[in-house]
């Protein structure tokens, strides 16, 4: 029996799939970021590492690998495929592995996070998915393999509607509620409990000097999400507005891929679309308006089973 | 004869003014930044010495100061003012300063931009300071002695209408452009010739790999500004819409500090507001229409006379 891994390497963790030659998944490991570009090489082959260790755990020691594939966010110069593919290489001769290496190059595939999201949560490579998480990004293929993305620019070039974009949005709403550019929000009051802050000017201590990341920043989002879900008409009014902007990045990748009226899935990917507020639906609603014919879906399977069936099906 | 000096010390650079009791300017001296909080205390102190140095080389050595104003970017709290007024303390006592310092506790005077832009900007101490340089912040202040302030929450919670905010709309606008979010706009060219870029994709690198600093991207407001004035729609509904931020927040604390129908003077300083395009006309436009009685005026002084006639005049 020959078996496939699928990677899925996030900026907070890496997954990693064992599947058989049917697709069924075998095994799953999880380990930690393995975002070279920010943790450097020699963290993120650790955690690929330790994720592959984990997946095939549940099977026999000399197990036979015949396919991998690694999706990794930022990935998709010709120069960092080159650098995953070393990495790549070190973990093959990691004799702490138990496995039986017996790749073939056409079995092989490196590539960036949208495409094994979009095979993953579709289960096919074609269509769009649009990913919500710290950042966000629409990405689309279509049957002649052409892509298109749209965002995913970064937190300060783009970005917009995922959990960094939310955060701000909600803490500036603070600000000018506090100032009186905008009426008193519950959100004052949520985030700063949550930041442990007595009053909005403490922000700026919080989030210059104590240096807020971008990724603490993002996980205040879904503060923001529960307050809008409760009706506050300021939080309402940010998860409206980020919703409209990730209608507006959809409808572009369709226009540019498929022809008006052609039935497409688009798949919603990441964190934020799983909050409590109407981000969903008004996302469904403003992309209904625009093209009826398009299907909003939620992920079929996860990220690291599209890297596996990019590597074993849709090279 | 007895002297002032007014000291304005901001994030690029300090100026400081040698004036004599009829508020005459005798000698002007500039140097480096003194903002503390980002260069040190040492680089502040060194800064706002050799300011002072150059300001009384007009005059004959052993000249008399009787009072000193001293206004800086970030200074308000209690505990800043102790530390600022120590470093003050070390200036007097240094020897290469051929200066007699009798200056007595009531003609000292320290504290944050805000004011002393606001005193040199009018002349007096009743009115309103739009500030738009690298960040924006309106303050305004009543005949009661009330004040109050609107925006200048830094480049990440606030400054709208400042040049990093400038920059960052136009960069996304470039990037929403290339994705097809937006027409194409002459802001593409334009900005990737400044920053010596082939295509919008290397913004990334340049932005975020290359570290461009919130002064750098503050630069490059300059080109948005001169776009718009060239009549390109996506420069131009920049400038607008910061326009629009920077008359909601004077419009905000004109109806904190003074009752409708009073008049009331709105200095404009600060770089942005010496721009090409229309935003200051605009800015007039939006403020005639909410407070007919305001008037908008150009700084009549720089805000280091503010510093020393505060210290003078309006203790």
């Amino acid at each position: 029996m020959v078996y496939g891994l699928g990677i899925d390497g996030g900026g907070s963790k890496t997954v990693c799939l064992l599947i058989d030659d049917r697709y069924q998944v075998l095994g799953r490991g999880e380990a930690g970021p393995s975002n070279y570009q920010s943790i450097g090489l020699s963290a993120a082959t650790m955690a690929i590492k330790n994720a592959i260790s984990q997946a095939v755990s549940y099977h026999q020691p000399g197990i036979c690998i015949g396919s991998l594939g690694l999706g990794l966010a930022g990935v998709g110069r010709p120069e960092d495929i080159e650098i995953v593919r070393e990495l790549v290489r070190q973990i093959q001769s990691n004799e702490q592995l138990q496995i039986n290496w017996n790749i073939a190059p056409e079995n092989f595939f490196i590539g960036g996070d949208s495409l094994i999201a979009l095979v993953g949560g579709l289960g096919h490579d074609v269509g769009i998915v649009a990913m919500a998480g710290t950042g966000s990004q629409v990405f689309g293929r279509n049957h002649h393999g052409k892509i298109k993305r749209v965002g995913g620019w970064g937190y300060i070039l783009g970005d917009e509607g995922g959990g960094y974009d939310i955060a701000v949005r909600g803490l500036r709403a603070v600000m000018r509620s506090f100032d009186g550019r905008l009426p008193p929000t519950r959100l004052t009051q949520e985030l700063l409990n949550e930041l442990g802050l007595k009053s909005p000017e403490r922000l700026i201590e919080a989030v210059y000097r104590r240096g807020l990341g971008v990724r603490d920043m993002a996980a205040l989002s879904t503060i923001i999400d529960r307050v809008a879900a409760e009706g506050d008409p300021v939080a309402e009014t940010i998860i409206t507005d980020v919703a409209q902007e990730l209608v507006l990045a959809t409808q572009v990748a369709i226009a540019d891929l498929f022809n008006s009226g052609d039935f497409c899935e688009i798949v919603t990917v990441g964190g934020i679309w799983r909050g409590w507020s109407n981000l969903r639906s008004e996302f469904i609603t403003g992309i209904n308006a625009i093209a009826p014919q398009a299907e909003i879906v939620w992920p079929r399977h996860e990220p690291a089973l599209g890297a596996a069936l990019l590597a074993m099906k849709f090279k």
